[in-house]
């Protein structure tokens, strides 16, 4: 059943423990208890729980979206079904402490169980993604009694967690937010303001909902300096832990979107009557930079998700076209022979091999990233540790924006592999089409994400990040080169790179002088950065594919034949999608002003 | 009311009577009787109509589907009410014979009266323009008892069409289809087979259903050869030409699609009890060249109505951008200044100009296929309406699958630029997103579209099509050099031109030779192709608008912020996007092998 496949399973084992070596995490102290085998058995686990509990409803929660009836939201029960087993399963504290009931999972890993439950149903496993996002923030920020109130709540799913941040009138710009937060006698905060766009504000999946709330103390500074992070749960927490009354937290609507129903996107109103009650978290006015710092791994959340929508309908489309017959070759005009399957078609493996090449790259992308947080948080040394940090900030605005648009692009070419059928709703790639679309709005939209990384990323500490991702691919490139068949992939990738720091040297006056006419063009700048990064994690993958491959065509063909598909995948992003970077980066240079001298009036 | 919004009506004048000088038309002796003041009163009523009748229900179909109970169809009242207004109006027969109760308008006239409903409602629109499809090969190829008992009704829309090409088990391959007719006695034939994704099949629009049912005549030669064609009514026609009793033509199910859902799309059973009746037209066996016969136009709605959905996209983005304060600009640091309306930030202007550049390029470009149609049918020498037949032959791929591609495109921005919003249902964009993507897919795929491109169109006749648009690009580019402004694009346009020509060239021999080989990238072809044309339509309007604007600018700003819009437009177009074509051309010289190397097995 093809709505089941939920990933390649021998793609998994080769990015994790073959690219990114995930076993030699096992020699660390904090994953001393864990083996490739703990490793395995958690990744089976998920792979199990996703298929049986997550996979089954993707469908019925898109066709029946929750309602809310003024007083409730109820949505269909395999929702609560699903969350319980992921919960049983220990995946909310996956990585978290043995002292919290965690497993202490090297993010890789966690994060690969996640794409699991990415696949198998975007949308409900939201609700498990904001908990475990919540819970970062108050384990890293939150006092000693926020932690025993909320922590241990949201690790067990007894609470679930949101992020209320945007409201209806600033949208993507946090530093015109005006929920306000007045302080009490108590040293509690009364909350009162409206947000909009907030996943899982409401539903009766959990006992209590754990919001983090971004407000204003009154008289601090204007601005994103002046935002302060408060968490309001929707029902108090009674001394031993258990939900009292009710908070002044009240749905003011439930929003309908074109995808992803089955997560109740949410209006909430805080404080109407007066009595929202709200605890700051650390310091007043820090509030933005709390959010940030979990920033990153929400970012890699996000990209995943494109991800795993892409490689869903990849899967799909690659069956279909396996085992649909249609049409012949075209210098075969004899009606009498059979029909042949679709993938015989050359425009139809141009789609499956750009799905592969966008999904298959855009996985190793997220895991690498996962992977670079576990150097961040484990890593053998302060400049190690140091030095991942640079690189997943370098990087995080590529994991965030490229698999969103191009899994997306990924997501359309099976729908078109799938011809008329791939339209309705009969089939399951229309779905995974609709629901990766809010992966370039949400968490930051890509315009965001282009001014992030232009405006702030590749500059910061003198271009210390960018040099140090030159470094890293300097080292692919002479690894390719002494493999003949990578040789020109090693040319070409060297050559994009040189282009791309040209290209920011070129800019960096204009930066410093003139930002809005050098950041016009950002948006470019991130597509350009983006594939040259995605060319690199092909030439990652191609060159041990290329290792291994001798070996493999001896002893195992179908290993020979998954490491020959590593090769023709690389090999044709090299050919059909680096190429591009060229052109971006010489307009760039050119410092174009199209957009920028448009005038309003014009259009 | 942004929702209503569907045209920018000063660009409609603008395609009609500057670049496309339609006024010239009224010369002909066919429509004598028209000038640009009846031109004018048909587009202002079609304005008017799709803006009262058609848009208001627009969202209302895509959330109430039609249903099927069983035995009837139900859906919104308001789809009759509209459809009603069409027919009093005229439309149905717009561009028909006097003596058919037709208008005798110029086929560019009836597009751009269609085109504002294909904006205001595609799905209802549907049915309209299904029934004008019918009607057209039954007029051109009925015999005189038929154009009596169907033409008259079709035109009137008293009956409604379909055309029931598509099988369950062939898909694009209509060779393989096997919906047989098998004679009677009395010279009609009785029909049996299935047929899937047949728009409009069922429904209580009109009193009849006029289905166009492509079947095999048994004895007759296998795949295409042995394909003929029949008209089978929903109920049989009594003398008088009221609908008798039920033909034995069944619903077998209603399809459920992403988009596009206010119009029925059916799986149609013909036969089930034996006594499926139905006519001949024309000749036996040749049924799929009389279809052939009106694809080209098909083809022009459908590129049309990809473009209409881009254009209402554009214009509702457009009116959000202007109104909805966010952010500051980049080089702003002060959280006390007001926000900007989203206009004012380059990367937004950069999506609006990229819709404008998609939509407003592509709206050009069916526009000039439609007049091409007139010049075909009232051209002033043999010579004209043979050229003109041979450039439509050639324009058609692109004419129905670069705005398909490329205004969807456009929807996706419109999108993004509404933020968390333009996600949601309660604006207008998704919606035009979600019905956009069919388009790629129906009347013939991207795949479909590339191989009729490169395959036959290109090489037709030695490349007399090609030649003769060469001759046309040509044109324009002398023409361009004679503005300084525009030198640049005319030296661009020239060099893609020769490179496309080049390719053309040395894709030649192994096309001969080994034509898989040569056709595994046509998609690449029709990519390069279509940039190549639309970069020709931007220099036409640009032409037109570099002419006008200096008079412009010295008597009415609103006409010179126009002219000066649409020579930006071009601008962006020439830079930004006609570079790609380049790299694409330059990789298919080289006969890529990449995706026809791929192994399945490798996947």
């Amino acid at each position: 059943m093809q709505d089941a496949l939920i990933i390649n399973s021998r793609d998994l084992e080769f990015q994790l423990f073959e690219v990114l070596e995930a076993e030699t995490l096992t020699q660390r102290a904090r994953h001393a208890d864990h083996s490739r085998e703990t490793f395995n058995a958690a990744l089976e686990t998920a792979h199990a729980v996703a298929t049986e509990k997550f996979a089954p409803h993707n469908r019925l929660c898109d066709e029946h979206e929750p309602q809310f009836d003024g007083q409730r939201v109820t949505m269909a029960a395999a929702v609560k079904e699903a969350l319980d087993a992921f919960r049983s399963a220990g995946f909310l504290a996956a990585g978290k402490d043995y002292e919290w009931g965690g497993m202490q999972l090297p993010a890789v890993i966690s994060f690969a169980c996640l794409s699991l439950f990415k696949s198998a149903n975007i949308a409900t496993s939201s609700y498990a993604m904001l908990t475990t996002a919540n819970a970062n923030v108050i384990e890293r920020f939150g006092s000693a009694a926020q932690k025993r109130k909320y922590l241990q709540a949201l690790l067990e799913g007894r609470a679930f967690g949101t992020m209320a941040l945007t409201e209806p009138q600033a949208g993507s710009s946090l530093s015109d937010l005006v929920t306000s937060a007045v302080p009490n006698q108590d040293g509690t905060y009364s909350i009162r303001g409206n947000k909009i766009f907030i996943s899982g504000g409401d539903h009766e999946l959990s006992e209590n909902i754990v919001h983090l709330v971004l407000a204003r103390i009154p008289g601090g500074p204007p601005g994103v300096k002046g935002i302060s992070l408060f968490t309001v749960p929707k029902f108090h927490v009674n001394d031993d832990g258990s939900p009292g009354a009710r908070n002044d937290v009240a749905l003011a609507g439930l929003i309908h979107k074109m995808g992803w129903r089955g997560t109740t996107s949410t209006m909430l109103s805080f404080g109407e009557r007066g009595e929202c009650i709200g605890e700051l978290v650390g310091e007043p006015h820090h509030g933005l930079a709390y959010m940030f710092h979990m920033m990153n791994e929400a970012r890699i959340g996000v990209g995943l998700g494109a991800v795993m929508l892409g490689y869903r309908g990849y899967l799909a489309s690659l069956d279909y076209a396996r085992e649909r017959p249609q049409g012949r070759r075209p210098d075969n005009k004899n009606p009498l022979d059979p029909q042949l399957p679709l993938i015989e078609h050359a425009d139809v493996r141009r789609m499956l091999l750009a799905q592969k090449a966008y999904v298959e790259g855009a996985y190793a992308l997220c895991l690498y990233a996962a992977r670079l947080v576990d150097e961040q948080n484990t890593g053998e040394s302060d400049t190690a540790r140091a030095e991942a940090g640079l690189l997943l900030d370098l990087l995080t605005p590529i994991v965030k924006s490229w698999p969103s648009q191009w899994c997306l692009e990924a997501n359309s070419l099976a729908i078109q592999i799938h011809g008329g059928y791939g339209y309705t709703r009969e089939y399951p790639v229309e779905q995974f089409y609709r629901d990766n679309r809010l992966n370039m709005i949400h968490e930051g939209t890509h315009g965001i994400q282009a001014l992030d990384l232009l405006g702030r990323k590749v500059v910061m500490k003198q271009g210390a990040a960018l040099k140090l991702l030159g470094r890293e691919i300097q080292r692919s490139i002479e690894a390719a080169r002494a493999h003949p068949a990578l040789q020109a992939h090693a040319d070409s990738l060297s050559n994009a790179w040189s282009e791309l720091t040209g290209t920011v040297e070129a800019l960096l006056p204009t930066l410093a002088s003139e930002s809005e006419r050098a950041l016009a063009n950002a948006n470019a700048f991130l597509e350009a950065f983006g594939h040259i990064v995605l060319a690199w994690t092909w030439l990652r993958q191609a060159l041990v594919a290329s290792a291994a491959l001798p070996e493999a065509e001896a002893k195992n063909q179908t290993d020979g034949d998954f490491y020959r598909g590593k090769l023709h995948a690389c090999q044709w992003f090299f050919r059909w999608e680096l190429p591009r970077v060229s052109l971006m980066l010489a307009t760039l240079r050119g410092l174009d002003d199209t957009t920028l001298s448009m005038a309003p009036q014009w259009f």
